[in-house]
């Protein structure tokens, strides 16, 4: 898909997803609420001080007639809420309303009362990366901190159940680090070689994966053939997996910052797919993380239907494992 | 300064210094160097393989007349000799050469024959920050893989004396880290906070620093409002001090690579300042190296002409206390 728009297209053939927004009290998530729902995408509880979405929605124009609308005025409430929902399958997907991230994350991740499944979460971010007239890929500015090699496998695994629902079956992977060559003093080269000889092995599956990359081979062939790096996966990365959530924050801003791409962001490896968007998002770009969203939940589904025991077992093991 | 111009003018106004420039069979390093030798900021020494010097300049039709030549066809041997000159204060600056990084920094670190001189080293990136119509630092891409606190305190202070010699008397310093929020649990945070708090302390001088802040934050008054930031820095940092190598190396490449600015680098911190630029770098990139190389020695001088014992004193302490 080459970009936001593709992606709305995509979701819009899927069945319809049920949204529980977290602290929906916020026009620009009830306006992409309400266009998600027009477009048959998805539709949406909203979970929040119903007061004050009713005035925001009044007060914006916004026809929200069609949502149910749950009552709780304190956004760690409302957080709490929204999480249940989905506990009892009553909704698919967590959208994050106008709520801090650190709220809504300690929501996701509590260990009585949030998301976890057993397996690792990650962030992944999915961007227009107007210069190669695609989406890519990035992961993870949002989540894992300084990323054990098990914690790097868990972003990697999951980066790519969500680029396989972008309809890359193959995703070529380039782990970022400093340099292109393996250095025994710098961690970041160490796990990239361990990360590309797994996926060799099959141990990381559906995959091509190389590193050590510095970015720039990672986004260029001919960077690459300067260095003298003969790489599967230079020039052409659908996945950038950073080394730290700085470095990974660093490319984000400057992917959104200095570049002017359009980002979303969604946590993965909970019960269902969650969205996690910075705060200066557009209408667009709000719209695009529920859809995104959407099509993961759609290919879980999918998976779970072809082979209901198996989907996650591999995950499951290695999280159980860290 | 607002661009690469502007220092090649500044240093014309120094006294000219003399260059050793290791491994000098490279086309683009002979013609700076004699572009260099023109305008007055330099003359060099070319060591490398003699035979080799001569072909490439008779090749370009670079004149070299001016230049001693000192025969070591065997790269190692040729950074050895080129750093053997600096010790014996026979060359005021390094210029790197025809030689991959690692070889080149082992001639520089060896704590035996290199350029130690007590403090600590760390790499300053400088570059034209053509939205803000300035020059712009960054540390560090280049030397410091993991750096403690203590490692950071040094990088600060050297780039905090490359910004003073770039007529910044008083430079704003971001402590760029993944949010802007003090977090326990991640240690960019944590060491941003106390660099901050150093600096008001008056135990790292001539500089304002805050962090932690996020990249958009540094560069951007309107995101930090927008997140409720009020930072005396945000939107005009002036020295961008990265959590680690591999953040700094994103941002470096984004830099270079998606916005397409003219970059340079130096190592900063040994007997004299050495030039470290990436390998793609162009013609004016190269004499910009050598011009703020020459820059920076200059400011060391007169830094050792008003206080010949303190110069370093503090830098000297830190780093012997790590």
């Amino acid at each position: 898909m080459k970009d936001f728009q593709e992606l709305l297209a995509e979701a819009r053939k899927c069945r319809p997803k049920r949204a529980a927004i977290a602290v929906a009290q916020d026009g620009g998530v009830l306006a992409a609420a309400r266009e998600c729902y027009e477009m048959g995408i998805a539709e949406s509880v909203l979970v929040g001080d119903a007061a004050e979405i009713s005035r925001i929605a009044r007060e914006r124009k916004i026809d929200i007639s069609n949502f149910e609308v749950i009552n709780e005025v304190e956004p760690e409430d409302a957080v709490r809420r929204a999480v249940q929902l989905v506990r009892e399958d009553k909704a698919d997907i967590l959208v994050k309303g106008a709520i801090k991230s650190p709220v809504y994350l300690k929501g996701i991740l509590d260990k009585n009362t949030g998301l976890r499944v057993g397996r690792g979460l990650s962030h992944v971010t999915v961007f227009e990366a107007k210069a190669y007239n695609r989406l890519m890929l990035m992961t993870d500015a949002g989540l894992n901190i300084m990323p054990t090699l098990e914690q790097k496998i868990v972003m990697v695994k999951n980066a790519v159940c969500v680029a396989r629902s972008l309809k890359i079956p193959q995703p070529k992977v380039a782990v970022i680090s400093g340099q292109e060559l393996v250095n025994p003093d710098m961690p970041s080269t160490i796990d990239a070689a361990i990360l590309s000889k797994m996926a060799e092995r099959g141990q990381i599956k559906d995959c091509i994966i190389d590193g050590p990359l510095s970015l720039d081979l990672a986004l260029s062939k001919e960077a690459a053939l300067a260095k003298g790096v003969v790489s599967p996966v230079a020039g052409q990365a659908d996945i950038l997996v950073l080394p730290n959530i700085d470095a990974a924050n660093v490319l984000y801003k400057s992917i959104g910052f200095l570049a002017g791409a359009n980002i979303i962001g969604l946590i993965v490896g909970a019960k269902v797919p969650a969205t996690l968007p910075s705060r200066a998002d557009s209408h667009e770009t709000k719209m695009a993380s529920i859809a995104m969203a959407v099509l993961f939940a759609s290919k879980e589904e999918e998976k779970l239907q072809l082979s209901p025991s198996a989907a996650h077992g591999e995950t499951m093991k290695i999280a159980a494992r860290s």
